[in-house]
């Protein structure tokens, strides 16, 4: 791990140092804000990593990995807009620490300034690098928008649930590690292995969110266990209770969705997923996920050893208790 | 204007043609419902024109053209919903039609959009290309942001308003011309010659903007004349206003700020524009940047008769009447 951490420290020390313009102060102060909450910086050291599978400059790659911080902090206060949260890692979000409008404008302003750093490369690797990048970007607002249709929508299928994860979500792990291939010189093949090692990584991962939702440790879990039960959200547990149950615990189901005692409310929708052993189908399915990113890093033709790091991290989150 | 008016019809038609995909509905219907509501195309003509200066194929840059007319499109989405406006060219805009999430992520998508189109063109033009457009993309960012924050501000200078109206508009109009000259093959002082035109002409522009919502003939005039005045707007006729006028004229111009009847309070601000001659003032300033504009256009080094179509726009932006 001390590898990963290495390049955490690096990415994040590159985020710290960068030149964020004076004014106007209302559009940047923002930007600066929102960087310094952290965060995991998951999606850059992936992109360095993908780098240094198959050359050792990894640092050509910053530029790159820094893009997709950037925009995935676009995507993040945004979403934040969209979703009326009032904290984002603990601290308020854009749009309540200053307000709505200037959400917008320095999420527009921080995602034109990924591009500035995704296009320090050589000439000869911009239309790779700008095509993955863009499909991608417009991906993740595809997945954005099902996930806001989703609250609405009453016949939501698993296939839909995960396409909606998988653009939310899945598709930038994927690209952090092929733009930090493609600068590292990794074949097309490689490329795309590294791609589905990071799709399936990221589906995986967020299937196990859903799982942790409901089962994670109290002690350890940041947020409220059972939070998704109390607002009726529509995740792959809930959605694959309402495939098998039968017509009358669908119709008891609904029934709790009106409970207003939380612990209750957890407990009885907790009761039907046990019925119906949701855990277990649902780790399943994580682990079908999880078993596909590994046999597509499997078949990324470089030496086992180069790819310890990235298994590690494949582990890291599927281990996480938080 | 016949060339004009072919080149605007060829944009038109390819942004009809534009293709866009059918899902998720509600990220896409809002964007081609806002391409169909037309506009004048002015910025992707001016894309092609400066290509054309220096090269016969100027359909080489028409995806180039689009770029700049869906960054111009983006940029008119986000701003309706900042400035809680319901129509736009007389029609719905996108927050009011569907919803403002919708209006936040359709705007996004177009943005991303807008870079697909950018780098349509061989490897060895896109870094300049993007710098280009990237710097002008987070000056139009920092216009939009100094224009909310006039709104309550109030020690505002007219060196402030004008660099305000440049970033927020009159950049995007230089970069169009930039971006065709570049690809057309200009040399950089003619591509800088062309940018210091479009800039200065989009000041000029908007100045007169300002002179005409106040002084246009109600009857051709698109909007209410004096719509600006009724909503006590920091125009560069009211800055100057509030420059000259001695102390008690403007302890006046305050009291007007709190009149309830339109009619009265368009009679007796324009009193104190005639006062100070503000309309004049207001006039040579708009004609200094138009001269400037001009002069720099006469210092491309091409013959002076390829010129004639940006002479025809600048006057054409000049003399009209709505």
């Amino acid at each position: 791990m001390d590898a990963i951490k290495a390049l955490t420290a690096e990415v994040s020390q590159e985020i710290q140092n960068m030149e964020v313009p004076k004014f106007p102060s209302n559009l940047y102060d923002p930007i600066k804000y929102f960087l310094s909450l952290g965060g995991k910086r998951i999606r850059p050291v992936l992109c360095l990593i993908g780098h240094q599978l198959f050359d050792d400059n990894y640092k050509d790659s910053i530029p790159q990995a820094i893009a997709i911080e950037l925009f995935h902090n676009f995507s993040l206060i945004h979403d934040d807009i969209m979703d009326q949260a009032p904290l984002r890692r603990g601290k308020e979000t854009v749009h309540q620490k200053w307000n709505q409008n200037i959400g917008i404008l320095s999420g527009d302003s921080i995602m034109i300034k990924s591009y500035d750093y995704l296009i320090q490369a050589p000439a000869q690797f911009l239309p790779e690098l700008l095509c993955v990048f863009n499909t991608t970007a417009k991906e993740i607002c595809e997945g954005q928008q099902m996930d806001l249709d989703f609250e609405t929508q009453e016949d939501i299928t698993v296939a839909d649930y995960i396409e909606m994860i998988r653009l939310k979500t899945a598709v930038l792990l994927g690209c952090s590690l092929k733009l930090g291939a493609i600068r590292g010189g990794g074949s097309k093949e490689d490329q795309n292995n590294l791609y589905k090692f990071g799709e399936s990584l990221g589906i995986s991962f967020q299937i196990q969110d859903d799982i942790m939702d409901v089962y994670a440790d109290p002690d350890k879990f940041g947020k409220t266990v059972g939070g998704d039960i109390i607002c009726n959200k529509k995740t792959l547990l809930m959605l694959r209770l309402q495939e098998l149950a039968t017509p009358e615990d669908k119709l008891l189901l609904e029934s709790y969705f009106e409970l207003t005692d939380a612990d209750e409310k957890i407990d009885k929708v907790k009761a039907l997923y046990e019925k119906y052993n949701i855990k277990e189908i649902a780790t399943k399915e994580m682990m079908n996920y999880y078993n596909a990113g590994i046999e597509a890093l499997n078949n990324v033709s470089i030496e086992s050893e180069k790819k310890a790091p990235l298994k590690e991290i494949a582990e890291f989150l599927i281990q996480r208790e938080s």
